[in-house]
């Protein structure tokens, strides 16, 4: 079972790369919400690839289509089907490899849970294509999260070696931030953004790809939400987080480091600003025992080279289950991170509305 | 909603460190499984604190009585509960600090969400005495699994900044690791493992804790468990291992190291290996597509320092909100990694199981 | 929450009336399937309006196009979507009496639940329309469960104080009941089906309507399906069945009836037939504790008369809060259980599918 | 999968007739509530058997420990663990027939589909004994509701073909019916209910059992609540109540009588009553769409004579799949019947706390 999500707001998603089209069905939307449909089509562009040149050239159009749950243009408390149709995809492309399964991509995989009937033109239901279904619903939680003041922020936090400031850093606030949102390329120190989109822009030309990491903060969530145990708010968020493609580790707060800390050095002191309770660090990245302190919630993601790129690579013929060579044609991401920042975005407001009780929106 | 969870198999959780006791109920567990009694304990006995220099000494007995689902020594089908009575706690050194919220603990989120109403003693249902009626789940699911040849083992491999070697090294072999289990220090690298517990007691004589990463691969897994987005196969673990307490990031394979990795390096080739197929190397840990690929499957998982310290700290008295020390007495883990160990295996092995179609079982 | 159900296989349904048009998102199929159109267009056939006098004589196309989850006219294993398009409706009739919320329809209370905001035209989400998603959905049920050799029929038990024979009926076999399904007025008694089509017709010329009773039997259903207490085979069935607009109670084997009967007389005795357990009556409708028996599983469903009369009604004007008359103007059916039965048996398919291991499958 | 209910708040049954005992997990519940102990004690007691001549003489305690959940008498918002053990059961009763399946138990179909390998002693799992639990249980939700004005009334409707008055008897206020949960047998009209009670001695006499019917209401439920289709108010309500054993049919409001209606009589005509609009009939029970009107929400659930008879029955030895002849010792009800009520009122309590918004609470 794998196509549907969430306890408060359902979200079931469907479709391939290279089928009808893909989509997701919202279901149990506040009523009377007026959908921003300028912010999300900007989400939707922020994912989409041919806006430059460190990502692919393919054009994706994404012009979704709203068929369930709408009326006078507000949501009706019925489940939102929103539909995106697939446009100009080359199917014959695959035609010629598709029994190659491809190096770190779903294709083996796919083809033993399907037992070989899974669509793997493009990599079917597995194409990363569908993380525009998410980054739609993720628009829609993004919406009902900033009535109530919440709002999430990512940047470029590491391309190769290269490595940008962290939103944890304490000479920082967070109004320093709200700009990364509207950047194409979003890193806190601009300049050694320009030298990771070198790197890209070099990993490209050299056919190959790079991988990188995502630093997310959700800002004014309240404290108290979340649960001990098996509902615990970082249970939450990485599960969703583990459903976006080539995603391979996530951490809160101060993560892997805290494998290096001593209690005296990690633990988050409390003390009293104006009458709020607040940490005079945040190692914990604003989760404590499961439930938000009420400080800035950060974690990071990491997301592996694309699998596709133009090198020869050695491979299997799943048919006849032999050793083979892997040419791979076609225009693939250098590198996905760029990509990824707003289905992360996406994943993290439809995991906080997740466990926002539906009475406090 | 926290304490039930599982799709195949249900494990709800109750219980508190310093009342009646705690419990897990097992529901949809297959029938005539006779409980290898000895096993449980042995798995209840790596958990329990007390045992040597490096964790607290002091004593819980962790005697389980089955209240249902077991007739002639065998399970029936009916949900079994599970129920370990607490003994020879002292309560009243709660009393004392109950309004200083520790740092780092959950004192101050459960009162937030409880609404000041939870057990503040000893942590409550926050306690990671709780984690014993997850290893207790987890042994019934890995004499399951151990019936379909599954395996997992686990190993420290890292304390403060001293590393063991990986279980992903290509030099080591699977057959090389079976004694880990039967290790009251697990480590690849014996000579590693005495430096560690010496930083251990080091940290330990200064009043203070820390942190550490557990590496864990679970063996003979087939190809082609878990699920595309919502259920991937890293969403499932993820979500069942941040009900741990403490455990703040998780990384599967190569983890946070990709985004220093090309493509080149880091895509798996597929080969032929007898009539088998394989991969080379196994930086996607043995999951491709949120499925699993056959390899190894192989992550790591970090804990916080023990945040309960001899040392002085500032926090804040929450029924005053003002300022305050707090000085803890009592004994505490200096670290808390050697004692995970069980309870991430137990929290893997539920994981796998609830992934597996029950009809493979 | 309302939108999805399903453990192992997982349906979202959406849409409403007068909107885009209707879906339905079946998650978990088994991949491979090569989905039986004509069977599928034949069953939503016979839920089609029109087909004769005791009906509305209102189009609807019912065409279903298949978005997503086929891949070479097989199912893939990924979540399938059935869209079907709203044509030809006239929503202007809708605007004259929107504030007047129609007696027995869902009006009054999705405008509470809503906030006002529900779509109210031809009664929205709300609408019987939604079981044509209903229908498509059990027609792939049914197609799975026929592969194992299930099936299931209905037929007109009740329509007024008009009664049929019933499939509990001992001095006739099973096989006597394959040809319900290609009746377009299905009763076991002919004459009685013929009386019951002309009280019908009575009830339209006076412009009112009609309830009447579905009887449904499920046939070749291996014993040992369902589960004690919380997931019963009647819970199963019976949360599915009152999803059905209209729907107002069911009765598992003698149902009520079981109030006037003694133990001696209730009690179905257990006898070998041939190295089969049978049951020499089956007063308990084939499930016993919750689980199945393995016997012919029967259950009756009542549906009220349809809301929608000709005749003026006293309501009020929702927006005005005023006592008012309602003359609703349309073509309506005066019986809605002939048009039901195929959503009872789809919903029955589902409800089986949901009780099978998929191993089984 | 069946030990575990609901949404809003998570109830997981255990135990067996004759093992340790019985229990029940409830998640969610809401912190700082004070248990009213002597009224789950009252309602413990309509449950138990001894109390009078019409059920079994058998003696059940049901004293009940909490074993979680609870500190300083309060609820602490973490699982609440209710346990009751198992006292003065003579097991060996039923070593003698324990290869003789009891018509109309569960024995045969648990038989089959836990392999053998369930507690055959008193039904184990499928005893009505668990009932206790859901009645601790609803007790617990019933606090709750009555908490917002909601309460739950209920009475024997039928037994045999003696029939009392309906709930839904207009010339009778909700104001009359306060008295019936202080009843030890609760009719209506108090000289049916002596009736009844003759006809229930005098089926026990015989060795008999006899069947009936009880009519609950719930009342001052807002208007608003439940879905439209998979979890309409009747699904969630119908889906608990099928796990009370015994139950075999539910209808809402005029039911199976709708069949014989036209919509001209059964539909609820709207009308301003002060400044709340009211339905003049309740054909329909207080539920339009799956959400409930604010009217009463009444239902009728049918409960089979009990199966375990003094009488000669035919049944197969299971071992040596034989016909033979089972005489069944031991005290049993004659009627089930005032024993069920307290049970449906917790189903009904504990469905209806699982529709509202727990905000609302």
């Amino acid at each position: 079972m794998s196509g549907t999500w969430g306890k408060n707001i359902k979200y079931t998603i469907f479709g391939e790369s290279h089928g009808e089209g893909i989509g997701i069905v919202i279901d149990n939307l506040p009523p009377g919400l007026e959908l921003h449909i300028s912010k999300i089509k900007l989400e939707l562009q922020r994912r989409q690839p041919g806006s430059n040149d460190f990502v692919t050239s393919r054009k994706e159009a994404d012009e979704f289509e709203i068929l369930s749950g709408i009326f006078n243009h507000r949501t009706t408390g019925a489940p939102l089907c929103c539909f995106i149709k697939n446009t100009g995809h080359q199917s014959s492309d695959y035609d010629r490899t598709k029994d190659l399964i491809r190096p770190s991509h779903a294709d083996y995989t796919a083809y033993i849970k399907y037992k070989g009937f899974n669509d793997y033109r493009g990599g079917g239901h597995f194409s990363g294509r569908l993380t525009a279904a998410i980054v739609f619903a993720g628009a829609v939680a993004k919406q009902i999260l900033s009535e109530h003041n919440i709002s999430i922020i990512s940047h470029i936090y590491k391309i190769g070696n290269l490595c940008d400031s962290s939103l944890c850093n304490k000479d920082l606030s967070i109004e320093d931030f709200s700009h990364l949102t509207s950047m194409s390329f979003p890193t806190i120190d601009v300049s050694i953004g320009a030298v990771m989109q070198q790197r890209i822009s070099d990993v490209k030309a050299l056919g190959d790809s790079i991988g990188g990491i995502v630093e997310t903060a959700i800002l004014n969530l309240p404290a108290g939400l979340g649960s001990p145990f098996f509902d615990s708010l970082e249970s939450t968020i990485a599960h969703l987080m583990f459903s976006i493609p080539g995603m391979k580790g996530i951490e809160f707060g101060s993560g892997f480091d805290l494998a290096e800390m001593k209690g005296s050095e990690a633990n988050d002191h409390f003390y009293m600003e104006d009458s709020k309770i607040c940490t005079l660090t945040n190692h914990n990245g604003g989760i404590l025992g499961g439930i938000s302190t009420g400080m800035p919630l950060v974690f990071k993601t990491v997301f592996k080279p694309t699998p596709s790129i133009a090198l020869e690579q050695n491979t299997v013929n799943i048919k006849q289950l032999q050793n083979t060579k892997l040419n791979l044609i076609g225009r693939h991401d250098p590198c996905i991170v760029p990509r990824a920042l707003p289905v992360v975005e996406a994943a993290a407001a439809m995991s906080i509305l997740d466990c926002v009780p539906l009475s406090y929106l």
